[in-house]
């Protein structure tokens, strides 16, 4: 955390853009062009499902076993590419991509689409609690002492938009033994629409070997 | 709520297994197998790419346009299909499903995959969270007075184990004014692993028409 550094460092996994990353990008296309269309479109659906399943089907036929894809996927101690929030194997993450920053806190900046969806028009506050106990996880990594979520607090102070820009930023405040304070907050339009403390345990599962 | 019902009461979607559904349950499939495959897979990742690209390319062509799919999502004033804990057309949803007890709670049963993963082998913490919020979302509606989320406390009391049966409830605790307080948690082989609390206010953001 020297103040010379000139480039935010880069807490989450960048999408490579080609092999298993490109195609959760199609898929993640998919998945909000499904929800765009409902069944109200004239998109031949019976089609649009046979097209997926043999997808799935040619993935399964080439997957590695389970227990060796839980080995290789937590294998070395740095980012991870598969969690629900940032990981670029992950369809279901948006994905948010969080950056450390000098004064010790961590920060990204997304826009969520239809399928996170919770009131009309704005972002499920259940979303947003998703990513808000993956940014303080985050912070806690860069702060250099991490754990496990014990106790997570969310105030939803006003809703948060939609298909809008929403900067998520995270910071640890206090430890204490193994007890880790942290704090984070969504912000639309420089607005707080939700803020969460945390409360971690410094300890962690034990990694498939 | 009468003693004499014999059957659950369904409080949200069932899937079609036609149209819109059956082409998201397709694509469930997809993302899980994505996962599973990574980039250590002998599948031809390039043509997958490229085959979702193409669906979603389809899908997008025969869309309706945005603001008139958010009135047809947010039409009559049930059960919803869209979002992303339970909805049938909600890639994102695992989907949980969830009946009305006659006590006055609701309960539901699901196995997470691997797209829902926190920590190695178990479910990521915000995942619990976004599941929870929804189901005390649906206990409120339930018992009769349902708001939006103002405040909600997470408690994790054991990791939450991936591809096992859980069981998510949720139940109204009390109603003050406008101030509305619910419970719920998952439980694991009859252990409570998440716990919440929540207080919502009895108001409703306007759909879309």
């Amino acid at each position: 955390m020297t103040a010379a550094r000139e480039q935010p460092l880069e807490l989450t996994a960048i999408s490579h853009n080609e092999g298993v990353d490109a195609a959760v990008s199609a898929a993640r296309r998919v998945i909000a062009s499904l929800l765009h269309a409902g069944d109200g479109s004239a998109a031949e659906m019976k089609e649009v499902a046979d097209r997926l399943n043999a997808v799935a089907d040619h993935l399964d036929e080439h997957a590695p076993a389970m227990d060796q894809r839980m080995v290789d996927m937590w294998s070395g101690e740095g980012i991870t590419r598969h969690d629900p929030v940032t990981g670029p194997e992950n369809t279901i993450a948006p994905p948010l991509h969080l950056t450390g920053k000098d004064d010790g806190s961590v920060e990204g900046v997304v826009a969520l689409g239809l399928p996170y969806q919770g009131p009309p028009g704005h972002v499920h506050g259940g979303i947003s609690a998703l990513l808000l106990d993956h940014t303080l996880g985050v912070a806690n990594h860069w702060a250099g002492q991490s754990g496990m979520t014990a106790e997570l607090t969310l105030r939803y102070h006003r809703p948060t938009p939609l298909f809008e820009q929403l900067t998520v930023t995270g910071e640890q405040i206090a430890v204490d033994g193994r007890k880790i304070r942290t704090r984070g907050a969504i912000t639309a339009r420089g607005e707080v629409c939700v803020s969460a403390d945390g409360l971690f345990i410094a300890k962690h599962l034990p990694r498939p070997r």
